[in-house]
């Protein structure tokens, strides 16, 4: 069994803050992540995909439609954007990196089986690297 | 499922010499890290949480409950450290990373449920890069 | 002749927007980086300092001190905010990188003779990694 | 349980094109890779050991024994080749990194017993990663 | 004064073989460099410039520029090529780092003046990092 | 002109200590790096050399030959060593970065005419990486 992994980036700014909590609160949960007018990273999200190896190509999954599946759901909304405010999703939850995960799982879900028919290609995890220190993977099984 | 992993750092030194092995099978097995006077790394250690997404604060894990942990029994001890006369436990066993990855986890694992409490947040592994060529994991589960 | 460069990191936003273009203009020169509410960045900043050395201690330059001044005049205004925003002196100028470093530079000359008294001590130039394929450098002499 | 994740380097260059395509379809499925005269990268292959720490050396495998099995079954025949004409195996299947995956098991498998006797230690999985936008993961269980 | 290095990418592969040597000479001098089919490598080429800072933009060179210059002259000529065959200048001299360095020097000069008008936008230096172990500079002041 | 920086590692351990002050300034001046038996890097070495460009070989130095003086003179005298005990020099000089740094500057010069005939080759400058946060340089000229 073999799984590709494909490395995409995007800089984006976010705020953590949620109105379902006090100022105070907000201050202690998110400390500086926290502060009023945001601030960004440059992401790092991983894509991680497996499936039968078709034995003509030598491969498990054709790249550069996994790159348009993921450029057009998601690296064009988030890149370069204040997630809070430019990403529809990010009206509703916080968005922390484990939301973050969870919307452009859903985001590659909703297309998938139409841009991998057959169901032999799995979404297997997704991984976002907020920075160095901090790594989040969302496994889909 | 969400898996949140964080990075630490600590320079530290050691030497592989074991009692139970004559000189000659010392540096037979160890070769140069058998040097007598120890050598150095710096150390990259990665500590793999999981656990249920808390749906307002939309976070995994406290992330600076989890730093305080690890800085406390961790790396306040090893950094800067030459592990085989300062840390306790290398008294009786070998610092390979192997032994460092247990003596970590030991030490997490003592104080894991005073700190989170409610038995949802998960120690899944932890990592040792002891230089880029060599990486250690211990899986928990 | 040694040079000691320290590293520092930031997260930060930004949006590259002049009052003295048009939209149009802002959009055509700045292309995202236009974006009206802003997007960020993992800024590496490097700090090159140069003087004799001293023939006891060993060393050029007593880097806890350089710590206490990058983090006080830089880091701390700049890490987890929106310059644009909340840095007074990005009211006045777009916070390019370009810019960036000239307020990074004007902020630590002011402090240096006070810091680094006896003039031995010299500021060589600062660096900063917007991402991985943007470095800037300003040369103060 | 430990796993011990070993890191080597070779510089190579391929050519991906399957006479089982035609020139067009070579060049729809492979694009630039489908070049002509190949081109290059600088490979990364991590293999990852699993087994018994032994509680006398405190090892889970002898990291030279490990580096002379690859040495001699892999990086000595793929570092510096045009796998394609270098590597045996490439005259039959096309030298992707899936293919390449499945060579570089193949090779360690029929040689692990002799260098492993015992059978404690297990060969967990291969990654190859052709450049840090791509990844390539072998599980072998 | 500031100055801008921008970083690009291109994979590639080459023969290090000389005509004027023998046999013997060729490979004595480039090792295994000279093996008959070549090999690759990821190329990091680095373009650095300086130039006058405009108080308006707060930029010294458009990047935008820049990019499309060297994408043209150089990557879309160099990626995903083996050099000796593809590249023009190299059926003259060995495509060496150095050499490299200088057919991007000249190909990037000849257009220079046109692209950036006025005289005020200088080429530093360029780069090449072959591997991690081997980086190349080559200034043209 | 073309630049050459060859790229070596080594991982060492050392004490920063000097019999010239008092155990309390030692430890005012130094910090943990005064920690009383030592701690340790992964060093990198980065050696950097001009020259005129061979117009038939097509390089600026015999990279080779640099290897082995490299290797030779530093790398296999500090790659898995105690500095302070280890390494003569280092008995009447505290190894700081700086003071490696001319240690190393000495011993290469030592050797450079003897391994570089004819005063070509020239010996620019030396960088120490004692961590990423850490980079030192000495300048020959």
């Amino acid at each position: 069994m073999i799984r590709v992994t494909r490395r995409y980036r995007f800089a984006a700014s976010h705020r953590l803050h949620s109105e379902q909590f006090s100022e105070g609160e907000n201050r202690a949960l998110y400390g500086k992540c926290n502060n009023p007018h945001g601030h960004g990273h440059d992401y790092v999200l991983e894509v991680c995909v497996s499936g039968p190896l078709d034995p003509v190509s030598g491969q498990v999954v054709n790249v550069s439609t996994l790159d348009q599946l993921v450029a057009s759901r998601v690296v064009q909304d988030f890149d370069h954007k204040y997630m809070n405010a430019d990403v529809r999703e990010f009206q509703e939850v916080v968005p922390t990196s484990e939301n973050i995960l969870r919307v452009v799982e859903k985001r590659l879900a909703a297309q998938w089986n139409s841009v991998f028919p057959g169901g032999g290609t799995h979404l297997e995890s997704i991984r976002l690297r907020e920075t160095r220190r901090n790594v989040f993977e969302l496994r889909t099984s």
